[in-house]
């Protein structure tokens, strides 16, 4: 990696320190330090190489009005999706990737059996730089027996993976941090109190939530999704023809997880595919997925009907060799959905559905990824690749939105869940795109009905289509309503959408757009321990520990700069007010004057102070009652 | 004026071209200059001298890809809260202040006297500055008999106002531009497919509606306010002890509404309070929003306890002199319920519900805005000032959402309603704060429920604590949701809450995104024609007509830029690919070549495509049948 360019007006530089001893070409994401925080990690009961991270922020303590006696405040620790490179502890070599912390789980499992096999791919002249690196070359596997963690659940066995998800989904916090937590309304989901390896065992044996873990990506930190759960986001990178480098995009899929993607998508196009996808793999501690199809249209130089299950079928496999965890096969666009589509406000807006739908014109023949559904079947089981059955036919715009296309399509979804689950491999469904608030609840209640619960997996929705420029905003709204109505993983979109390839700061911001919206989903569902992280920053906030208010935001920078653009004072930081108000008109100040007021009157613990209050009121109501006639 | 310094990034090189001919000391938000839009004008029938503003976006024509024939297509009117800035004809001088629109038709009416007063301000040594300029000195002036819209509409009268408005909110769309809008699901709304002058006299008068219009307030461009009309937003600017000017806080005024705030709120704190008021208000185009509790409490050096009945009225007074067209009046915050907030997380946030619950605690007597709110009822009905009941018991954290202070306050707004009703003077309330997600509905039902469908008036809710510097998502996700369930105005979050005062940028940024939300819930709730915009954008985006997509999105700027960062060629504008797929991969262009190849088969008129296609995809059943087996 000769240079970690950045088409983003975000900089390395800009955003952390460079570590001392790192050359510039060393530099990756974990350049930036989240502050006041530090890696830590829980280990496994089943499986003590189990080593779970959590990002533990420290707080500072809280000093008592009345007395000025300092109270603890627990550290909070949260959910890291960062992987290797946020831990100092870490040697981190992009060049080498990451420690395969997989390995000797996915060796030592009792009923599977893996051959070696020689990665099928060869380099094509004119669609690869043949002076481009690669990383250290190693030997793939293709497993038999019990591969894919479906298999394994429905037989009864509790992975390390399962077990390393159920200790990072109770995020390693203090059940009673969340004592007045609200009890949500979770839709009909089933969210235990504790997430327990079994509990994660049973969710993925019946299909509710899958663990997207090729046998080929060891690097990964296993993670699950699935409405029971935490709800998850995806980020897409991708090169194209028109911009972007393989350096750039490895950069920006450390830099998605950094900020907190639970998954990465790799939608690259164009020239080398397979390498930029090798680099990112090597280095990705999160699942990757991709859309086979994309590659596959490039070796037969992008002219769709020239497509032939053969081309396909050795594109997946290749893909599974090098270790991609979910593949989007959109095998639900039927040739005889398309016609749906031609009075449409903006007829076929997924790659992968236009591509089919062009293919299937041309021949006039069914979808070669219907009619060879159960060999796709078969070649993901032997990889444990997870479906992501692509919604070919999803809505570009609120006008098409829950048409006719798109739910027929959803019930062939459906059909072909059941399909893949026979053969033992995961499945969640893709879902929409642009859809007005009120139509949003219906493609849950059709998906859940549909496809018997398998994870929900939606691009959005876009909630209006009039905001170009603003549409991480315009979808945010939908992606945290349909994740409270119990999608389980949100596919982010950038302000670039429908506009450009998002650059360093588009997919920050597209992150934190989407991290805001499953949170907020997590609150609505009442998910366990989920109010622990807003409580801890709203008391910091009350208390005036403005340096704990920025450390728990979820983009510590930003909340920190935007202070102190107003007030750049180091005093300002430890002050009872901000800028705002001024000194004189703080509410929150005046409000603890209110209950330093109350409590001076004739009480002296905090706890009673309500209880005081109430007596002078009671006395109050007696004397004067109703003062308005 | 003698300066427009922003505190923000974005100046106005930067936004648009300064006309020539003005100094930059005459700048103002109106050299910015949407693209191919012009001000069209549409005439009263009642009141021909009614003259309502419309943005009209003019839209290239559509080239059949078959035929190469054009079509054209109509340009979109849109809502335009911009007011005289964005007219070329319009003679701005913002030391002159805007024309008088309403004057003859406050002069004309017939069951209205006035009496011409010397305003009651008097500069306070330290409270202003007095080398600071002022407007020109005009007359306020106080009414008897049929005052306010409200008694008007009671008395059958249909006001030049209301018909307005009828014409605004119609939105000088041809309804048919909506064909296929989905139907919405509105929560006993009732929008009426054309808004007639005298459903909204019949909206006023009942009191589900407000049109805020200070008789003094006469360079006002009215509007609508309540749930059976498009979602209104406000944005709040004021300067504060620590930060801002004068000078900056009319430009934020202006800069406001030409992204689209409905109404702005001054919440100035500090010195010259009266003096920022007057210059927002001779050149604000849209209704005017105080706390009057502010200055009052600066009249008294910011010690809450040292507030009189007397010193408010005057201020009330004062302001009303001056043409504040809504005032927050935080007359719920009783003290009894002052100790239901004790126990809080954070406890009142509010700036005026924390100063009235010092001042209640410290005298231990009842708020005076409670004792003398039919004397506060009388002054506002003599100018025609609307209420704002404030929430001062709202909730600061998702931890104290809905709680026991929070809707007692609200079930006292429902009797101060009744009681403003009776004085004949227009009421809204003030809501939440935040809330998680699956506790907005309860908020807007009960709202509905206790204040009798007087319109609700809320602050985001925000629906997460954990993105300080990203407030205005985490809020324009409650925003939109509460706007779908029935709220008729949202008041804007910027990025900057709780951290800083909001500079240009973020004004902006606070306004595109409740401009969004609020057109989402318009959406939602199947606002005649409200689709119509979007129907036009998507219709742009399919047909590759980039023009017009930049032209017809919320802020042009910001998506034509977005663009030109990947493809900022010329040509790549009329191009029928984009950055996102390259010109190989566009699966819009694959979806015409889907189209056209239908067509091609055996139709030619593009609506016999879906026919064509069923027809040979009924072929293909025929022969085939169940290809999956």
């Amino acid at each position: 990696m000769a240079t970690l360019a950045s088409s983003g007006t975000e900089t390395l530089e800009r955003s952390g320190k460079l570590d001392q001893g790192r050359t510039p070409e060393q530099a990756t994401s974990s350049d930036y330090r989240f502050p006041a925080s530090q890696k830590v990690y829980t280990s496994g009961n089943l499986y003590p190489d189990v080593q779970v991270p959590h990002r533990e922020i420290t707080l500072s303590p809280t000093r008592d009005q009345m007395t000025g006696v300092l109270e603890d405040n627990a550290p909070l620790r949260v959910y890291d999706t960062s992987g290797p490179y946020t831990d100092p502890a870490a040697v981190i070599d992009i060049r080498q990737g990451l420690v395969s912390l997989r390995a000797p789980w996915i060796a030592g499992r009792a009923q599977t059996s893996y051959v070696e096999v020689e990665p099928s791919y060869r380099p094509v002249a004119g669609h690869s730089d043949p002076t481009l690196p690669l990383p250290p070359k190693r030997k793939a596997h293709r497993g038999t027996g019990l591969v894919t963690q479906m298999q394994q659940a429905k037989a009864g066995i509790i992975t390390p993976e399962m077990e390393y998800i159920s200790i990072r989904e109770n995020q390693g916090r203090d059940r009673s941090q969340s004592v007045g937590q609200h009890p949500g309304q979770s839709f009909g989901a089933s969210i235990p109190e504790v997430i327990t390896p079994e509990f994660v065992r049973s969710e993925i044996a019946r299909g509710r939530a899958i663990i997207p873990v090729n046998i080929n990506h060891p690097e990964c930190e296993p993670m699950v999704i699935g409405r029971n759960f935490l709800v998850k986001i995806n980020a897409n990178i991708g090169n194209s023809a028109v911009s972007s480098s393989i350096e750039e995009e490895v950069h920006k899929m450390t830099w998605a997880t950094l900020w907190g993607a639970d998954t990465v998508m790799d939608l690259s196009t164009g020239k080398n595919i397979h390498e930029t996808r090798e680099w990112i793999l090597r280095n990705s501690p999160v699942p990757i997925g991709t859309v086979p199809i994309y590659q596959a249209l490039e070796k037969v130089g992008g002219k769709a009907e020239e497509l032939t299950w053969e081309i396909y079928r050795d594109t997946l496999i290749e893909q599974a060799e090098q270790g991609v965890d979910y593949f989007t096969v959109h095998a639900g666009v039927l040739l005889r959905y398309v016609p749906m589509t031609a009075k449409r406000m903006t007829g076929i807006v997924s790659r992968g559905g236009s591509i089919m739908a062009k293919w299937c014109l041309s021949h006039h023949e069914e979808s070669f990824l219907y009619t060879h559904f159960h060999e796709i079947c078969e070649i993901m089981q032997a990889y444990d690749v997870s479906f992501s059955l692509g919604d070919g036919l999803r809505p570009g715009s609120i006008y098409d939105a829950n048409d006719e296309a798109q739910f027929a399509e959803l019930k062939t979804q459906g059909e072909l869940t059941e399909i893949a689950w026979e053969h033992g491999v995961q499945v969640m469904n893709e879902g929409p795109g642009h859809v007005p608030m009120h139509m949003i609840k219906e493609n849950m209640e059709k998906q859940l009905e549909w496809c018997h619960e398998a994870p929900f997996y939606t691009l959005g929705p876009l909630t209006t289509d009039i905001a170009p420029g603003y549409d991480h905003i315009t979808s945010a709204i939908g992606a945290a309503m349909i994740g409270w109505y119990g999608c389980a993983m949100l596919c982010y979109v950038t302000p670039k959408e429908h506009l450009g390839l998002p650059n360093q700061k588009d997919v920050k911001d597209g992150v934190i757009a989407y991290k805001i919206a499953a949170h907020a989903a997590d609150l609505a569902k009442g998910h366990p321990g989920a109010q622990a992280w807003d409580d801890a920053l709203s008391k910091a906030r009350f208390e005036f520990r403005w340096g704990d208010q920025f450390n728990l935001s979820l983009d510590p920078q930003t909340a920190l700069a935007f202070h102190d653009e107003t007030l750049p004072q180091e005093g300002a930081k430890v002050a009872h007010f901000c800028s705002m108000c001024g000194p004189h008109f703080c509410s929150m100040k005046i409000s603890q004057d209110v209950r330093n007021y109350a409590a001076s009157l004739n009480v002296v613990k905090s706890d009673d102070v309500a209880a005081g209050l109430a007596e002078k009121a009671k006395e109050f109501r007696e004397q004067g009652g109703e003062i308005y006639k």
